[in-house]
């Protein structure tokens, strides 16, 4: 396991969480959870008015993990396959490293670009979702996938956004959004690489179609 | 301006462009074409089945640069604004950059992530498009611009929609575009930061909405 206190990088109040590809609107980043047991989902940053947070489902693993530890970690990942992976199934324990912030272990996913490490604070509790303010406790870079920054993909864009409805789909029934998603297969598919088309040929699989 | 051949990365068989962020599928990168004046608009590059290739419309400034001399350099952009005023509008000398690859001076936008410069072969002369292949000739970094890769941004994502939607209603004038971009324009307006707005704020404005 790394110890973050011994990369250099352990000023706490001084993390550009920038520097770490988190900016101004809504970043989509694989949120980990589970200081014993780790657990992966897609989940937003939002950065709005100078604050950071986040709105996570309450009946989830990453809100009920949230609410019983008050960290997470957010992983900048730019693999379709694991996006709609960790949407839909667990995440195998081998697929997340253990970083050491202040003594606790915070799961990093291995395929991560780079991550943050947040305390949430100031939790709000809404109908259906908990509101939490972060706090950088920590960043890095995993090195081994810290290549060039790829040229956007409208085909890598549209497995996210079949991503989204589908949870949509899931939750509400509405047959309008697997319209949404036939519309973004088509796109992954003209223009996305065999990461694009298997990732959209597993979420098919997942919801039945 | 700089000279390629002194950059020690001048071993033209040994470019790996995926280093430089052009990966399977389609890129969507901003081109710079015109060794004396400079132009530079969205095209996506394609890689598929081993080869890397381009589709041009041939009324295009690119279009006719790229039949004259045989050149373009594909850049990596994550520049919300500079997407749609490419699309739209010249864009200034000024904001390019000029490289020296082998005696010639081929421009790169001064806001690009990483660049790949190509030689154009095997042109198709189709009834509206020029297809030709992709022969990198030198590739580089731009280190002013060269921070974390950003997490995937459903706003950003939706401005490169909502650009390929606008240009497709200016070419048919079909209303359904319109409603695609009103689509877009919400989702960078909820997800995006600044950047992102100013950009479909310029968009409205080309389109007259």
């Amino acid at each position: 396991m790394k110890k973050f206190d011994e990369s250099g990088d352990n000023c706490k109040s001084a993390i550009d969480i920038s520097k770490y590809g988190i900016l101004a609107g809504i970043s989509e980043t694989i949120v980990s959870t589970g200081l014993d047991t780790p657990n992966a989902a897609p989940i937003g940053i939002i950065r709005r008015n100078q604050k950071t947070f986040v709105r996570i489902f309450k009946g989830s693993q990453t809100g009920e993990n949230l609410v019983r530890q008050g960290v997470l970690v957010a992983n900048v990942v730019y693999d379709p396959l694991l996006l709609v992976r960790s949407t839909f199934f667990d995440i195998e324990s081998s697929e997340f490293d253990f970083v050491d912030i202040g003594g606790k272990k915070f799961p990093v996913l291995k395929s991560a670009i780079s991550w943050v490490a947040f305390k949430c604070t100031n939790l709000k509790n809404m109908e259906q979702t908990v509101v939490s303010d972060l706090i950088p406790l920590g960043a890095g870079f995993c090195e081994a996938n810290r290549g060039a920054t790829p040229a956007p993909n409208r085909g890598f864009n549209a497995v996210l956004e079949a991503t989204v409805h589908a949870t949509r789909y899931q939750l509400s029934g509405d047959k309008k959004y697997l319209e949404w998603i036939m519309h973004y297969e088509s796109l992954a598919s003209r223009c996305g690489g065999e990461s694009e088309k298997k990732a959209m040929k597993l979420l098919y699989e997942v919801l039945g179609i």
